[in-house]
């Protein structure tokens, strides 16, 4: 340890105590590379803040010495957002022992939580209280809910409840000179001027450290129908959704697209898995939650459904009669990024449009690629409901990895060049982080760069906040 | 006309041509004096731009000659944030003309209009492209849709769909410079970079002047019940939102307290309305609607309230039988403002509250006017489901609107401060404008300000866009 270091390490353990700064390559190992394995750096020390004190005395400290700081909550981003460069200068500020409940409204529905309690903690502090926090995701178990604003996570119920973003009604943000704006306020209705929240809230921790949050709660669904139904096309999945949103209205949370090879691959990983209906071209798995008593939703679902296949909208349904079968269907739906994974090398887009520009999307897409890659392997499946498609190519089965993944900037190119031509986004729900900053310089116009980075210097002018990531 | 006037108004006049610059008094006098006659102004010129590269010139102009820009849309805001100041050196910007729908996305239940548009004509594209905009308040004949977002508007709705901003997907936005930042993207999910468009919606135009925007629209409600319901105390009112809310779920969009007082007022303004229970502390008007096909929500209110009167909760329930009875228990809410009027001058309060805190809120802040001013007549109603309530203060049946009017600053001390340590917000819904500058100063922390002032500094560093509003 250089001079330097030892002095900060001691300043640094005089704010959070000695065993909460972590020097040693074993210990901070896991937190200087991604959950992808796709980004590693090195830190200064890793440095884990029990309270919002902490953090802002580290701050301060920080920006006395002009060291820059990387806030990470459960270190299961998708774009290298929460890891350190490769300088070694940084400093990695964990929250994860900022994990506390600071209270719970039922009568507002309303709780207020530190930014390191993991997502499915939240969601089981909702439950408790007999309300329900809808934000669900994959790395649920372990992601924190810091870490959802702050990348304003999507997730599988958007289409009833919103991103991350919507379901914030206050925040508590370090400021980068240390000061803390206390924006804790569990109101549906303020206009005392500029809304700041809003401006933390996906900003990957460029503009201020979210150290506790204000979120709204929701009745607990009393009825839950699932259903998966095949489809010839995605024109036939648009208007299925019309459909469905026309006779059950905001009970449908989950409209999720799964192509049939998409489906297979779920089923090659685990044979067990139903395949009720084999052999079509696309699926969508639908999911109804009503909150309120009394619901007829299994009896829409499935009279909607049949006068879909009466249309020749929907070629074949199966309604799942016990929650059991529910999980199965949706393990299908889940199950599809591992067996991708399993596959070999593979391409990914998180990619957003209108959805009635998905169907011309997808076929002019899909002709561009198949023609530049005759013998790639698209994997296409997500949340159709809001427009938002993992679109993904796998290297044909006797590639190798490392020459299909040389293909990744011209394929990104294809793909991200019509996303942009229909007016979607290359980034839905995952963000920019380190991963897609040439992406952002790339489709963003001048306007909205320039708007972005005097943001960025107003709050940040030394730019001491998690560098590199995003602008 | 002066010489600088002449050559001004020649400039202007090129742009937007000559009949849409306004200087004669008799033209601009409406444009100068906000809706309650309370704030009145002077102008260079009203000018009335008729596209988006209008707007820019013009504001290019203004950049340079240093002339600061009001922009205005129906001129109907409660806080005189669209009135100019004394000095006559500013432009009023008046956005009327801009007024078309850009396109229209039914498959994506999307709409994009421009700016000037009357919300009244926005719920009818909606409404004849088959869907809803659910964004409703009194002034919706007038006020314009670059308005309702510009201040972040409210409603009667806000329960079930949030406020303006949670409506809107995008925005396209004349910067201070005169750049156009094209934002008007109709995605449910984008994260790539910051969301800019947050930071314009409820800026009251002192950040930038949005010229359209992309809004969200809803299937159109198939059934809806109204019910009128006499309880004892607020805290009834309290806890029959909790079982509303547990019943309906979502399908409470309106759940408005109204005193005893405020609905004998309002039956003095208009005696044929009806007065089924007469003689109660405290109402709520109740209103549940379903946009799903077979509803049960008729027979679950009966039964919920049903339920509520065998507790003790509710004391008396009357449910409207036919629209036209519905219509008849919402004019009875809808007439308070203007039986005040009536009864003589009285001190506004548009305040807001976790739900959970406004039963001690009122229990405190009433003691304490009745206090002070012992012959008030406290008028007290709103959007109890949204903790918003307008907490109004009428003089005595005798007493002189000046001299009553002279207890303003102190009615709003008792008030702000009451609502302030309860974490409240003493502008809900209305915004700032000129009216609450001083509140804001008084009421946020130095921290807050400072970050607004920071952002406002980056977005318009010479000040030009609505100087004396918010900020």
């Amino acid at each position: 340890m250089g001079e330097l270091d030892a002095t900060v390490h001691a300043r640094l353990a005089s704010i959070v105590g000695d065993t909460n700064v972590l020097t040693a390559a074993a210990e901070t190992e896991p937190y200087l590379i991604d959950w992808r394995g796709s980004f590693r750096g090195r830190a200064r020390a890793v440095v884990r803040p029990g309270n919002t004190a902490e953090v802002a005395a580290v701050v301060r400290f920080c920006a006395d010495v002009g060291t820059p700081v990387v806030p990470q909550g459960g270190n299961t981003g998708l774009c290298g957002g929460a890891t350190p460069d490769a300088t070694g200068d940084e400093i990695v500020l964990a929250l994860g022992r900022m994990n506390r409940v600071r209270d719970i409204d039922p009568a507002n529905a309303t709780i207020t939580v530190e930014a390191g309690m993991p997502l499915a903690t939240v969601q089981e502090h909702a439950a408790a209280a007999g309300l329900y926090f809808p934000l669900s995701l994959a790395s649920e178990g372990s992601c924190t809910i810091g870490g959802n604003l702050s990348t304003n996570a999507g997730g599988t119920a958007v289409l009833r409840f919103g991103n991350a973003r919507d379901l914030t009604l206050g925040l508590e943000i370090v400021l980068a000179d240390g000061r803390v704006w206390n924006g804790l306020r569990g109101l549906r209705k303020d206009n005392t001027g500029y809304d700041l929240k809003q401006l933390f809230i996906g900003a990957e921790g460029t503009l201020g450290i979210a150290t506790a949050a204000v979120l709204k709660l929701f009745p607990v669904p009393r009825t839950q129908v699932t259903a998966l139904v095949a489809l010839a096309s995605v024109n036939a999945a648009v208007a299925l959704l019309g459909r469905l949103q026309s006779a059950l209205s905001d009970r449908l949370t989950g409209f999720e697209l799964v192509s049939g090879v998409a489906l297979a691959l779920s089923r090659k990983l685990d044979p067990a898995l139903p395949a009720p209906m084999p052999g079509h071209a696309w699926y969508v798995l639908v999911q109804v939650d009503d909150s309120a008593q009394d619901s007829p939703i299994a009896t829409l679902l499935e009279t909607t459904v049949a006068t879909a296949v009466e249309a020749g909208v929907v070629l074949d349904a199966t309604i799942a009669h016990s929650a059991a079968q529910a999980a199965r269907l949706w393990a299908l739906r889940e199950n599809i990024s591992e067996a991708q994974r399993r596959e070999g090398p593979n391409i990914k887009h998180d990619i957003s449009l209108a959805v009635s520009s998905i169907p011309a999307f997808l076929e002019e897409c899909n002709a561009a690629l198949l023609a530049a890659f005759p013998r790639a392997r698209l994997i296409i499946f997500g949340h159709l409901g809001d427009g938002n498609l993992h679109y993904n190519l796998s290297a044909p089965e006797d590639h190798s990895a490392v020459d299909f993944l040389d293909n990744a900037t011209a394929v990104n190119r294809i793909v991200y060049d019509r996303v942009a031509h229909h007016g979607g986004s290359f980034s839905a729900e995952h963000g920019i982080g380190q991963l897609k900053r040439d992406e952002l310089l790339r489709y963003k116009s001048d306007v909205e760069l320039d708007l972005m980075r005097a943001i960025k210097r107003a709050l940040d002018p030394r730019g001491l906040f998690n560098p590199g990531k995003v602008l």
